[in-house]
């Protein structure tokens, strides 16, 4: 699996650095962000280090397909799959992209309101 | 493919309600959101009817993950990659989801601020 020796959510992926691990397997790695910005806030990452979306190559889909499933499961583990939650992958500078580890974002447990602030 | 008769956006997907399409191929199809939040704001649909990110099954991981490609190729293609653009997937009622079918919105063309609002 490649991995970035600097990237911070690779050294999460291999333990290096506490995280609070919600869940693990062999592609796709979730814990909680450390500043949340809802009641749940998750993040689920590849465990390949991919840099951003505008990274993504054909043999990486099935991968980034399975965090949906793993979006799926937490989102129930966690008790916001009826009431519903939100999934947010930001690319770059106008979406305030601030790891360049692929990563989503799943936030529950309250209404979210709208996509856009202003 | 399965679809849902009464669903807007397998007949958006089929060409029975017009849309302004973006990209389509066999697995995945992308068109103007007819109510902008963001100079760019294209969605991004399996063209297999899944209600909701709740409804995702193992066998539906590659069509999923092959919104990535699609999403990373509409951002070039409509100028966004390098300034940056966010994907948003909405489940349930806390999320605002109003359309039953899967979707990934893609927002880009400014700056997008915060991702939750209040």
């Amino acid at each position: 699996m490649h991995r970035d020796p600097d990237c911070i959510f690779c050294k999460i992926i291999a333990g290096e650095i506490p995280s609070k691990q919600v869940y693990q397997d062999e592609l796709v790695t979730a814990f909680y962000d450390i500043n949340p910005v809802a009641p749940v806030h998750v993040l689920i990452v590849p465990n390949k280090h991919i840099p951003s979306v505008n990274h993504v190559q054909p043999e990486d889909e099935t991968m980034l397909g399975h965090m949906f499933s793993v979006a799926r499961q937490v989102a129930e583990q966690l008790g916001v799959a009826e009431r519903g939650y939100r999934l947010i992958l930001n690319t770059g500078e106008h979406a305030g992209q601030v790891v360049f580890h692929v990563h989503m974002h799943l936030l529950g447990g309250r209404p979210l309101g709208r996509m856009v602030c202003r």
